[in-house]
């Protein structure tokens, strides 16, 4: 096979392409049904032939390339991006494992890799439609999703010349696929600093989110003596300060109070009330959900001893997608017989994989980022890593029986 | 002289006719130089007249009544709302002086009642200007100052009737004035709490604001890890707990974060950003300027601790006004006359008397609110209680050497 840092140049040329498959402006927009979206396929199209895949669109816009006969392993990841995105996040999990079954010695399977259409949901309310059309798990309202514009998702897939109405017969059987294999940008700075260039991911992690409202009593800060106030805003204080102690304790969870509005929010007033939120992400659900009880008793004790009122609810919670331990376990040997040591480490982010574990068994491979940061222009990976994931993702196939 | 209660019912009368002179709307809103200050005026000059007050607008608006000859005691307050106020604020600190002068037994001074146009600076970006007029000090550009519908004060003034070049002729000679005594709504819970009609204030508080800024780095709340961070919420948590911490260990120290911004303010976003007011108020300056250095110190500490940077500046500083001691021991006598405990308490909010400190010895007599609530439609001060008030300004007059 040529040398990986050869492969990751091959790589890096194609996302250069990819890149300019973008609307005007700083970095990558590229949105779903889009002419950008049409761009990008139609380079994806070379990729894909250069690699001898058998190419079609399916009928939820997911550009499908297959070789060989019988169950497949697949691959890919989204080819949309945010607003102001970078060039890997998504599009370089289609382009490396292309590129790997391209310069793979034998294939003892038969493969696909897929470039899903919208995993990200910046156009419409929805996101994962590609991924979730495996499993038979597209939402029956999530077509009817409009963008700002109030075009419908299906109307969007019909002017792309997709046929919406047949995304249900999208769905696999599952005795016909291998697995999922994801590939991704961490988007995170654990793999910079553990010096390593590629990390096999546990599990994507489960989410839940706690609309939080303390209420007490605005006043004036000038009138009211500190022994009688009810302020809202030293009790979300103490909540925020709990949030960070409580993850920082329980190695694997992750706790973020990321939005918080003080009201009437003016210099000489004490806050009458304050509405937050809480984010709290962990691989395991146990382990999540008993934090999210915690913080809860927590904010209730804090109203009590302050006099203050509090409405909270869990707003949103999504389980934890673990990865298959035997792909997992494949996926680490062939990173550390690429030089590296296999570290592994959770997604804190989700992924088309977490759909896609809705059919089969799946496994991520993260790909080292440059300074942590992704979503933004300067999101980036070198030639060397991208080269070492196409090295292990062919090492990965070869040795799948 | 007539009993309390009958002399506060008789108070309660006049400031109902006052509550009519209002915009349209919930509670009283009654800005200077409009409409609803000329028909305030007319109540006023019904009142001065019963009370045998000579009476005259004087150039900046404000209503001035006189009684006797020689040095006088000046009384008063203002008789502007806030938007959708009450009827007590301001307006009953020139009713209850003014029905004092009427009910006294004997004047053994000259005396003059004052009601000021402005002091609350809704309607202009700047106040307290009939009250500052007194002492010649009206900043340079106070009357260039325009409303939301760009009516410069000095426009405003000269559409009600006045000669706004005539304001620095306002100043007064100190010789001519024994002293200013300004009755007010207490517009806090201590009166109330500790079951007074009356309190005697000890002084203006002074207060400075910082304007404070941490800066760490945004980024997913997901795919960042907890030890990696740089939340700046997290550390504004810190410093709101500690401006907490610190007033309330610090007798007669008031502490505030009344306002606090989060950028980027996402749910799913480690907050990058966040920006707040810390507000400080004290009697004593010397304490409130060290617990501002003290704060300063804490919260480069915590930008240190955490790696974030911070910028923090004091963007706004007024000295306290202390009241006279002989004026608020012979006020404190006649409290006591009057059956109450002479209770001392500081003023938190800014007042006229602040201003008129700079002409002449000043007082401030406090009257109990329900509720310790102002600045809303509920505002109240009960008839008994006014009734004191009057009696107690009546016997501070007639002690008057």
């Amino acid at each position: 096979m040529t040398d990986p840092t050869t492969l990751g140049q091959e790589a890096a040329h194609w996302l250069k392409r990819l890149e300019a498959c973008s609307e005007d402006g700083p970095g990558v927009t590229r949105l779903p049904f889009t002419p950008q979206h049409r761009a990008a396929l139609d380079v994806l199209r070379d990729l894909y032939a250069s690699a001898g895949l058998e190419t079609h669109l399916d009928a939820a816009g997911t550009l499908v390339g297959r070789r060989g006969d019988g169950p497949a392993l697949l691959m890919g990841s989204h080819q949309d991006s945010v607003r102001s995105g970078g060039a890997y996040d998504g599009i370089m999990g289609v382009v490396l494992p292309a590129l790997a079954v391209k310069h793979a010695k034998d294939l003892p399977i038969a493969v696909e890799v897929l470039a899903f259409a919208d995993e990200e949901g910046v156009r419409f309310p929805t996101a994962l439609v590609g991924s979730r059309a495996l499993s038979g798990r597209v939402p029956p309202d999530a077509l009817a999703m409009q963008d700002s514009s109030g075009i419908s998702m299906a109307a969007a897939m019909e002017g792309f010349g997709l046929a919406p109405a047949k995304v249900p017969s999208l769905a696999r059987d599952p005795t016909t696929v291998l697995g999922y294999l994801e590939t991704h940008i961490e988007q995170g700075p654990v793999l910079e600093t553990a010096g390593e260039a590629l990390g096999v991911v546990t599990a994507i992690c489960g989410i839940e989110r706690h609309s939080v409202t303390f209420t007490g009593q605005a006043g004036h800060a000038g009138t009211l003596p500190m022994e009688g106030r009810r302020d809202a805003l030293t009790g979300a204080a103490a909540l925020v300060t709990e949030v960070e102690r409580l993850a920082r304790n329980t190695p694997g969870l992750r706790g973020t109070v990321g939005e918080l509005h003080v009201f009437p929010n003016a210099v000489n007033a004490v806050p009458g009330a304050v509405r937050l939120t809480v984010e709290l992400r962990s691989a395991d659900d146990a382990q999540r959900t008993a934090a999210g009880h915690e913080l809860t008793t927590f904010a209730h004790e804090i109203a009590r001893a302050r006099g203050l009122t509090l409405d909270m609810a869990r707003s949103y919670a999504q389980p934890a997608a673990p990865c298959d331990q035997g792909m997992r376990g494949a996926l680490q040997a062939a990173v550390r017989r690429a030089g590296g040591k296999g570290l592994e480490l959770p997604s804190g982010a989700t992924h088309d994989a977490s759909a896609v574990a809705d059919l089969c068994p799946m496994a991520m491979l993260f790909v080292r980022c440059r300074d942590g940061v992704s979503h933004v222009p300067e999101e980036y990976s070198s030639p060397e890593d991208m080269g070492l994931a196409i090295a292990t993702i062919s090492d990965f196939i070869s040795n799948l029986k």
